[in-house]
Order: structure tokens, then C-alpha cells, then sequence
């Protein structure tokens, strides 16, 4: 019998590909995804094409509204950065960072792994494409592992084990999309872009595109996903 | 100026006192409450009712519903154990423990801290009548501190250095209810009853009811908050 894992699933490219690299690991795949208010709703429909492409055991959404606290491009009301270098970005912790997400995110993970006594979670966090993020590094990682098993009843009691798994933590994003290929992962069911139109189409310039773009020409492949037309999308 | 600072408030007589003692250091208070499925939601009500008494700057709730995990008495449908003693509550970890429950508040403390750059956030924990709950003993505190402070962007930044306060931490609850009546904390506000009835007057036999009931015994008062007709409120 398969390990339950917990996946987080955004319907972003580095999601799909963390949770296609734990069901290659065995793992039977139980998929938590937030609905927390983001501007690019399309993210959560990505969400769950992609967890059914990837024949996830159970499909969990949670609402809850970060909007409450406000303070980020991806829940308020503010610009999306546009056009800006890879870096541009690399250069402080950009404005679409999300205060605490990740933290917010791993401990609702958390609670649901214990709940399906599931020792592994995965998340899609890169520390190369998104080194402004404090809570994308594998310190940070590991001090929320620490944290977790001091945390839980399972875990108090000895019955569980509970590791972070972040396999995307250190891979490029022309690395990940490499690695999701030979996985099977449909890239054009996953989304990426911080500003979509209404169809879903991506901005092409936002920094989330952006990345995503290179790292598509890097892997010398053409991204599957509908973008804006005019959009430069490399091959 | 005061500091701000973000405490947790459950309507619960610990998580009032927590918050009139942050007030009694000189914090400006920033309440953040959980609407996370709870069965007794009289809880809600009454935080709204402590929040006002402490004069709190804002008052936010946010509503996430961990009924979508399962698994607790304080959220699913299952008995509320009644009538247990002290001892026999303190021998395992209670059916009503909600899974990583401070890890999801603290989590999300932590995002509204960072919001509003505070650096301080105060949780009503007490190791000494919950010793069966992992998440609310001194090493669990340190380590969510300790990854607090690799998780945000003001803490990477070095803008905030992240405090989780627990000043009940090693309280008895008849210290606890001294200290709350020195600091003025009107209890009659407060709900702690896992199962009241539809008046919000508490049962008396639920772990909590005895435990406060205890308390209260032990601190030579009586509780002021609303019994069943019938239950012995000791004096």
C-alpha cells in the first residue's frame, strides 16, 4: 500500500511539478489547495486540472481570506510589477511576497497530514527563481520541519515522522520543467501569471511570466499555456 | 507611542487574560479570532465582547473552515467527553485537540503581525492544565519562534524581531484567574463550555468547564460566567 502524502497544489507550474515528483516517489497524493483571496482566481481551476491529471487520491480547497490583512500585490488591491529583468526581481524581496504564506500554508498542510496520519508534505518552494522570498529557503524549511514535530499530537506520540519536502528547492526552473516533462506533467494545464485576462490567458511580463518564459527557452521547449496574443512566447 | 502587538483571542478565559496582560506591558492590541468550525461558536461572540472591554485598537476575524480536515470533537461530530476529573484529563492527549490548532493560529498571527510590523503576538497557552496538547508547551513555542524569524520578510530584512509571548505558559489556571482579576478582565465575558447550550449558559461537565470551575474553586471566587441551571459553580 502506498504512503499518504500531503501535496500543496496552486495550479503553478512548481506545485505540479513537486507533486508529480512525490507520486513518482510512491506517495498517494492528497492535494490541499488555499483559496486565499488571490487576484488570479484561474490559479485554483489550474489546481484542480492538474491534481486530476495527476490521479490525486482527494482534493481538498480551504478558504480563507488573507485579504484581512492586506499588504501584497497578489491580494490587493495594487500593481503587478511588469516588464521587469530576471534581475531586476533577484535584486529584494519583491511586492507580490505574501506576508507569512508559505508559513500559513505548511501549517494548514500540517494539520491535515495529521489528520490522514501522512508523514510527508510536499511544497513547490524554489530558493533559485525566488531567492526574495524568505520563505522559499531550505532554512527555513527545515525550521518549520523542527517546528512540526513539536507541534502534533502523532508526532509527540511517536507515531509520526513529519518531513517537508521542497524537491524544486534548489533546481533552476529550466531544471524543473525538465524534470516535470519527463514526468508527464501537461504544462498547459497549469498557470502561473499574477495578472491573467478574464479568459485566462497570461500577461506575458509580469514576473511571474517572465520566469516561467525563460525557463521555458532555457529548456529549449515552448510553454503549452494560453498567453495574451503578442506575447513573446519563446521556442 | 504604544507597540502593537497581535494576540489571539478565542473568547476563552486564558486567551483574555494573555491580552490584559499585553495591555498591562503598554501594547496597543490588535485581536485576531478564528472562526474555524468550532462547535461552540458563543466563543466568537464572546471575544468580540473581551476585545471591546480591552479596548483594542482592531478587531479581526477570519474564517477557515478546519471541519474540512476532520477529526476533533471541537469541530466534527463526535462526543464531548464529560465529566472527567483533572487527573484523568491529564493522563494522553485529549479527543478534543484540533490538529496543529496553534500552528494554524500562530501561523496566521504571523502574517497579520508582519502586515502591521509588529513584532510581538500573544497566545493564551498553558502547559500546566493542557500538558496533554503538543502545541502548547515552551519547546513547541521556541521552535515556532525560532522559524518565525526565518519565515518573513521584515525578520529576513531585519526590520522586526519576532516574539511569540506565552505569559501563561506556566500558570496554574487559579494563577491565571488571580492575575486576570488584578489586571481587571471581566470573566463573566468569557466562554470556555465545549458544549453550551443554545443561551450560551456553559454545561459545567466538559473538561474545560472543570477545569475553570476548579480555578476559580482554588482562587477563593466564583465564576461569573452563565451555568446550567444546576451546575455546581463552587464558591
Amino acid at each position: 500500500m502506498s504512503k499518504p502524502a500531503v501535496i500543496l497544489l496552486s495550479g503553478g507550474l512548481d506545485s505540479a511539478t513537486s507533486a508529480a515528483i512525490a507520486r513518482s516517489q510512491g506517495f498517494e497524493l492528497y492535494a490541499l489547495s488555499l483559496d486565499y483571496g488571490q487576484r488570479h482566481r484561474g490559479e485554483l481551476e489550474a489546481a484542480q486540472r492538474v491534481g486530476e491529471q495527476l490521479g490525486v487520491k482527494r482534493q481538498v480547497t480551504l478558504q480563507i481570506d488573507l485579504r484581512a490583512f492586506g499588504a501584497s500585490a497578489l491580494t490587493a488591491d495594487i500593481d503587478v510589477p511588469k516588464s521587469r529583468s530576471v534581475e531586476q526581481m533577484h535584486s529584494g524581496i519583491p511586492i507580490t511576497y505574501v506576508p507569512a504564506r508559505n508559513t500559513v500554508f505548511l501549517s494548514l498542510a500540517l494539520g491535515y497530514a495529521e489528520t490522514l496520519s501522512a508523514a510527508d508534505i510536499f511544497i513547490g518552494v524554489n530558493a533559485v527563481d525566488y531567492s526574495g522570498y524568505p520563505d522559499c529557503r531550505p532554512e527555513y524549511i527545515e525550521a518549520f520541519e523542527r517546528m512540526a514535530n513539536l507541534a502534533t499530537k502523532a508526532s509527540v506520540e511517536g507515531r509520526l515522522k513529519f518531513t517537508i519536502h521542497a524537491p524544486l528547492v534548489a533546481l533552476t526552473k529550466a531544471e524543473i520543467i525538465r524534470r516535470g516533462v519527463e514526468l508527464g506533467v501537461d504544462y498547459g494545464l497549469t498557470r502561473s501569471c499574477y495578472d491573467p485576462d478574464p479568459s485566462g490567458a497570461a500577461c506575458g511580463a509580469c514576473d511571474a511570466c517572465t520566469l516561467r518564459l525563460a525557463g521555458f527557452t532555457e529548456a529549449g521547449l515552448v510553454d503549452p499555456a494560453p498567453y495574451r496574443p503578442g506575447t513573446m512566447n519563446h521556442s
